[in-house]
């Protein structure tokens, strides 16, 4: 097996330097730093449009793992799911044009006031039918992300491995899972689905740790060592099914790594991802 | 059917008035609204010691219908483990004491420092057989209640429906589920692990809401009706294997519902258990 934990498979999922840094400088700090690619949040592009990120892109010579987000399918309406899609389309054209290793999905939680869990995870499916269609003539893949059960409500309904490898398996095409350790290190079917996946359809890995005294649902992602998180296992049994594309470092920490300068940020993910991953 | 959802069902987990009240004001309060029974914890069973509890409960005519908790199994050594199962044993004398309907387990997480989950896992596997073992004179029912996954890391390696009846399947004897509507609403797999469980390992049915913004992982928890669950579903899964035991409200809320009167409170479940559950 290679030394899979050489910065060569590194990526920077932008998130991780949000609040700090505007993408142009974040990407001139991800190349400074030798680190091959990253994935922009939607936003973030919008900062200085496509066009301007795909040329700073090209011109930095970073790679593209992922575009950060499509998804967000369930509507109370017809009108809104409609415009939820419309508005996936539009993601897919920003994945097309960057080149992305894939579009992730979050998939979107259940609509305010509502409490219909299996009509969310309807409409879930039914939004990715469409979009993997609307896909075919770019090749794109599409990354669907299980996000952790505790997104439930409000963010995804598609929870585990098993259920988006269940919508793979319904929908067919160029869909694939989203490994992100954070959300599905607890599952004790991991490694089973892991291999269920196999490599054509692991579209992206993505590392960070939990933190074992959580203080925030949704902005208290520990860096990689920090944690719980077996991250070395997991890793090696995604490359067991001959995953062989980046290792996205993705961190949402509004207290801690967020308030930190970008070249902390990225020396500690380059150390880490050698060392704990 | 029956009315299920008759006083006559409603239990009081009294964790859901700890702050500001001591257990012999709740078991007051809880028998002057007409509620049958109550589920007390074992640091609020300490506060007037086991005999009084027992003799309090009695006087006022209500049943239990669980002790919380055992459980907590896994430990970084030898010694800290035959330690929790000492404390295990204790726990069992409690729950026979007080005639309770089972012996709630909260399983633990992982040992502070540890990132061996599977490791973790077969503690718990080992430790509840044991504990079985112990309650098989007095029969008592032992309830493993998996833990939503957001606690894997700190207070249950046990997080769905189904890796507890694995556990259940392995061990035998008297050992059930809790299923907590809290910590099992987004499983996927929910409807078809209650029937797999079926009324002999169901052990105990508890109740609150999931709020759709939640601010806090342990004690932001909602009262029945304000949140995104279904729990009239998941009740009619749980009577339909025949489940004819108490509907348990237990409700960790720092800065809601631990807050306000106890009469207020407990006039809400009533009102809350008769229409939304």
């Amino acid at each position: 097996m290679p030394d899979i934990s050489d910065i060569s498979r590194l990526s920077i999922n932008l998130a991780t330097v949000r609040e700090r840094y505007k993408i142009t400088e974040a990407l001139d700090a991800v190349a400074r730093h030798g680190i091959p690619a990253v994935a922009p949040w939607r936003d973030q592009i919008a900062q200085i449009g496509l066009k301007a990120t795909r040329q700073h892109i090209h011109k930095l010579g970073l790679k593209v793992s992922g575009v950060c987000r499509g998804g967000m399918f369930p509507a109370r309406d017809k009108a809104g799911f409609a415009a939820n899609l419309a508005d996936n389309a539009r993601a897919l054209e920003e994945a097309i044009e960057l080149e992305a290793d894939c579009l992730v999905l979050v998939v979107g939680g259940m609509p305010e006031g509502s409490r219909d869990l299996q009509g969310a995870r309807q409409q879930v499916q039914d939004g990715i039918a469409w979009l993997v269609e609307k896909a075919k003539p770019s090749g794109t893949r599409i990354a669907i992300e299980p996000l952790h059960p505790m997104y439930c409500a409000d963010r995804s309904v598609v929870n585990t491995m098993a259920q988006a490898l269940d919508i793979c398996d319904a929908v067919g095409g160029t869909v694939g899972v989203a490994c992100d350790v954070y959300h599905v290190w607890w599952d004790p079917n991991l490694r089973e689905q892991i291999a269920r996946a196999g490599a054509s359809r692991l579209h992206a890995f993505h590392i960070c740790d939990w933190l074992r005294n959580t203080k925030d649902l949704l902005l208290d992602r520990g860096m990689m060592g920090d944690g719980v998180i077996d991250i070395r296992q997991i890793r090696t049994w995604v490359e067991a099914e001959g995953y062989v594309k980046f290792h996205e470092v993705e961190i949402f920490s509004k207290d801690d790594w967020w308030k930190r300068d970008i070249d902390d940020v990225l020396a500690t993910c380059i150390q880490r991802h050698r060392d704990c991953c």
